[in-house]
């Protein structure tokens, strides 16, 4: 064993190991890098340009730590901030599905999956197993974690989509009950944050941002 | 009080307290989102454009997930992500300043501590003063915390220079001993990464990217 020793889970691991550790999580953090050129179809908030998923993991992760406070059910903030942080990579190989591409949405999961296995495979195994099992439990979206997570991915775009004057909505023609459709989890996750949700969506109809069906 | 109550830090409030709690953290989650618009002197890893300080910090605090096993010290991981996740808001009203920018140094204090007192003071009092003492401890840079919080704020620009290249070095005309005393806090942090950190800096001065002075 070589001469300096670090204590890890228990367990003793040389400084070649350790190295090696580095040397694959520093080829990891490097291929995550691509994320920052996904786009997604929300605007920022002023409406200049789109967003990229690196930028909107970090608002979700940010919002977690504030909106805690309003979830029914307690959640770990933790595990959900990590959860956020990671949930977009497999678009890195797989690509952003707009939540109201009917067509690109039967083909996602296969390509996600394929892209989990290949970026959480670049980690040493027990983080690359660590990230993927939040990747699974978001997926699923039954515990409560991910029901957190899950609210902040869809809460977040629609406060940049209020501030952008509803401007994808507009562009892509989206009705209020795809919004509500895809956010069916929200009012037994979040009662408030639910009701804001509402309100924004309605002030959108008025405005012709949102259609009324 | 309203009919719902909400345990909240030991004490009960009402509803319409939760309500303009929750209008204080979306007017601070909206204005936070001029980060993605304050771009850094880094590229991103295929060289192709500059990083803006909210994918900066999504990329450390996933960093500090990963890295936490290389530092010399105990650190508090969930501290040190939302240490790095709001790092950087001080730049939206006093902007990124080149960290060898040796003119622009000497106001950046006064104009971040102004910033500071603005952004954080849009949240309900008690997160605004949570996140306003992360700030101030990470700008001291003393703790085991601060000084985890500054490595990634260090070696994930490191890292994406070697990806790149060395462009923006190369651009800037930086010289190997200023990102030395730049850095002159990360052998005591993480000897690993700080031989880690070596190592890449020699290959650029290998390839002429940084000067050897």
């Amino acid at each position: 064993m070589d001469k300096k020793e670090t204590m890890k889970g228990g367990a003793v691991i040389g400084r070649a190991e350790q190295k090696k550790r580095l040397e694959q999580q520093i080829r990891f953090i490097v291929e995550v890098d691509k994320v920052k050129n996904i786009f997604r179809q929300t605007y920022l908030a002023d409406a200049n340009r789109k967003e990229n998923d690196a930028e909107h993991s970090w608002h979700l992760a940010l919002s977690a730590v504030l909106l805690k406070e309003h979830m029914d059910a307690p959640v770990d903030l933790m595990k959900v901030i990590v959860m956020v942080l990671i949930h977009d990579l497999v678009e890195i190989d797989a690509g952003d599905t707009y939540a109201y591409d009917s067509e690109g949405a039967k083909s996602k999961r296969e390509r996600e999956l394929k892209a989990a296995e290949r970026i959480f495979g670049i980690l040493p195994k027990d983080q690359g197993t660590y990230f993927r099992s939040l990747w699974d439990e978001f997926e699923d979206y039954s515990t409560d974690d991910a029901k957190f997570a899950h609210l902040l991915d869809n809460f977040q775009p629609l406060l940049l989509n209020d501030a952008s004057d509803g401007k994808s909505w507009a562009e892509h023609g989206v009705a209020k009950s795809q919004v509500c459709r895809r956010n069916e989890k929200i009012p037994e996750t979040s009662d408030i944050i639910w009701e804001k949700m509402l309100e924004i969506m309605d002030k959108h109809v008025e405005k012709g941002n949102l259609s009324n069906v």
